[in-house]
């Protein structure tokens, strides 16, 4: 069995037609979702150094740099764009793998559906078909891959690159095949990087990687046709332990697509079920925070094991700390990017509904779940129970949820006018004519 | 032990007079060496690809295609050139780790040199240093890492790379340590890619990831501080065993590059003892292929596992045919490019050749080795014996015998005037004050 050749002719022969409308519907959703984040992100100094960068080699400016409108070649913009919507740590994921499947697969759908003026039903079709390529490779071999220290979106992210560019560039099924094994023998990227800019440089670079592949072997470039499973291939070199059964399993009928997940809010999701809480708080009961004693959440143990800090210091910290993720969360009834700054961290009214914030951890409540107890100054109670935080797989972010995160997200780079024309036109993607009116500028 | 902030400091801190003459020299010769090879390789498809790709980009005129004469950015240039450097399989190898270490150093020396307008010294002084970490890294990990199957020119090349473009960029040593970083978690590149171009692609990339960590590092893109012996680092991640003491013993002291080694002829060192013999019969004992009836070579078993077939029929399959590596030494008198050509291995000269060589495989016979036994047509015999290969550790290329490589390499390229400049400008590149005028158009 070729894996390599079986993923190829499923990218080849797979069309708009043969997608279930739901793949279709979650994947305009993973799309607006990707869009949000990588705007949001665009002004970071990571950013400015590689379009700096960019503009020095001075390629032609064949497609654009999201939320900034410059433009430069289509390798650096897959770079660009991929790196932005992994800044944040709030893009999609694939929770099974840990995969965030859109970073390095969207950009590469926009660069060229940008510059090839192509249809939203064409990118559309490419973008379910790179991630389903990428979770089903992603299967295969995690956990071991993960375990051995590779950033599992750097990785399988070259082969969903590759796969997005051959579909959009019309490669054969033996060219297909030579793309995926010069996209896999390109992956790269260890854990290690975690907590500098080179963690969001991975799945960007395999962006960048794919993209290069196909449009080599485009023109005749060869490569290995079983890139993926040869003896000294993409799985045997990365992985300890595989499932080989899952790459090929319900090919063309179970689509990963629908196991894609969103963060509703800018930290790990183990913080996610307090989150819920605190602005339920708020928002259903209109408690403000003088009016509060103790707040005491009944938690899964993994919550202090992971995002104990008491006293973060920095944005990141923040992330890190229940207590602050807790307090934000009642203070100001979200938790966005916004709420995971350095200065939020530091904010007066923040430390003071931190210090009033307990843990009870409970091996008996699921990750998903929390129960609060909120003590108010007069002795009252109030009881309040998260059974699915939002963003698990039984309680999806609904579309308005997807459309209010991306306003959150976008609101200091784009105007009003520009956040709901984008919010339409993706939602009504597949009947775009030329994707490229994405680009507002 | 940090091996990441040591190294950095070793590329920062040494300088030209800090080179023992012998290095220096050395260094010369592997660039000549690396000249060639790439120049020969010029007009090979792959390279054709690569650069009407990088064309397309339309990056700006910043460095020179070896050989073509064409320029594009640094980016793509360090990809061609080292890309076209491997494509022989005819490059400089540290035989201790079957690296070859000019392979993704050597272009960006050259690239960022001419940019830069950067002086001979400078140039080698970099080339040195970007050498001897690659070839330290490469000892630390071999051959676990490469049994694993990784293609350790690709992999370490990245670091190699980086150190070089640091070096030549005059980064700190924090930003060595992280551009070292940024590179290793771009190393990639499996052996399943050997025989097709994407093989040689494997250096050409590191040496583009490579002067793309040390470029955005520059700026300020930040990494790891310890990427190579990090727990999720280079080594634990791409290796199952790791002697962490060679990495450092001696640095400074002794050099690497002292073990570098050039190949003669342009197919594996396995069948180069035979080659030397068939070359001396027909040079020194004026012996022409009329005359013989048998040449019997006497050789280590691994002649005939490595390299046994009996009729090749691709100029490929030639590399891999002792016989036919034994005919075309004694018919042409030498074994260079053009020698293992389609054309070559079915010209019926060379045929009736190989069809009067035997081979008796003994195992007191050593790999650099072998013994030839002619038998004249009127019963006469001549006996040879090659002690020591050319291109061994014992008996090394002369510096005339690079030259004379370069020339068989390049002439078809270049013209007499060209190649004769190229030479001297090489073997006094210490005095040369701007190495661009290495670039001939």
């Amino acid at each position: 069995m070729s894996i390599t050749e079986e993923l190829a002719k499923f990218i080849i022969e797979t069309d708009f037609n043969d997608l279930p409308e739901n793949v279709v519907a979650e994947a305009k959703r993973a799309f607006l979702n990707w869009t949000g984040v990588a705007i949001g992100a665009c002004r970071h100094p990571s950013v400015d150094i590689v379009l700096s960068i960019a503009k020095e080699r001075g390629g032609k400016e064949e497609a654009t740099v999201l939320g900034r409108w410059e433009k430069t070649d289509i390798l650096f913009t897959s770079l660009i764009n991929g790196m932005s919507s992994h800044i944040f740590d709030y893009d999609d994921t694939h929770l099974e793998t840990v995969l965030h499947p859109s970073a390095s697969v969207a950009p590469v759908a926009l660069a060229l559906g940008e510059k090839l003026h192509l249809s939203g039903k064409t990118v559309l079709t490419a973008l379910i078909l790179g991630m389903e390529v990428e979770c089903r490779i992603a299967r295969m071999v995690y956990p071991s891959h993960y375990d051995i220290g590779w950033h599992i979106t750097a990785t399988v992210g070259n082969l969903g690159a590759a796969a997005i560019a051959g579909k959009l560039l019309g490669l054969d099924t033996s060219k297909m095949r030579q793309a995926l094994s010069l996209a896999a023998t390109q992956a790269s990227g260890f854990r290690e990087m975690f907590g500098s800019m080179t963690k969001p440089f991975h799945p960007g670079k395999a962006a960048m990687n794919g993209l290069l592949a196909a449009l080599l072997v485009e023109k005749g470039f060869t490569s290995s046709s079983c890139g993926i499973e040869a003896t000294r291939g993409f799985i045997a070199v990365t992985s300890s332990e595989k499932d080989w059964e899952l790459a090929l399993e319900g090919l063309g009928k179970d689509y990963e697509m629908l196991k894609n997940s969103y963060k509703p809010y800018a930290c790990g999701v183990v913080s996610h079920p307090i989150i819920d809480a605190g602005i339920r708080l708020k928002n259903e009961y209109k408690i403000v925070p003088e009016q509060i004693r103790e707040l005491c959440f009944t938690v899964n143990p993994l919550v202090l094991e992971l995002t104990g800090k008491t006293e973060p210091q920095t944005g990141l910290e923040g992330k890190f700390s229940s207590y602050h993720s807790a307090a934000v969360a009642f203070v100001d009834g979200e938790a966005g990017v916004g709420q995971y700054t350095g200065e939020k961290v530091k904010s007066p009214e923040v430390i003071a509904a931190r210090q009033k914030i307990k843990f009870l951890p409970q091996p008996q409540i699921r990750k998903e779940e929390c129960i609060l107890t909120a003590i108010l100054g007069d002795g009252k109670k109030i009881k309040l129970h998260v059974e699915y935080a939002k963003g698990s797989i039984r309680n999806p972010m609904t579309d308005s949820d997807l459309r209010d995160k991306f306003c959150s997200l976008t609101k200091n780079i784009l105007d009003k006018n520009q956040i709901n024309q984008l919010n339409e036109m993706i939602f009504k993607m597949d009947r775009l004519k030329d994707i490229s009116c994405l680009i507002l500028n």
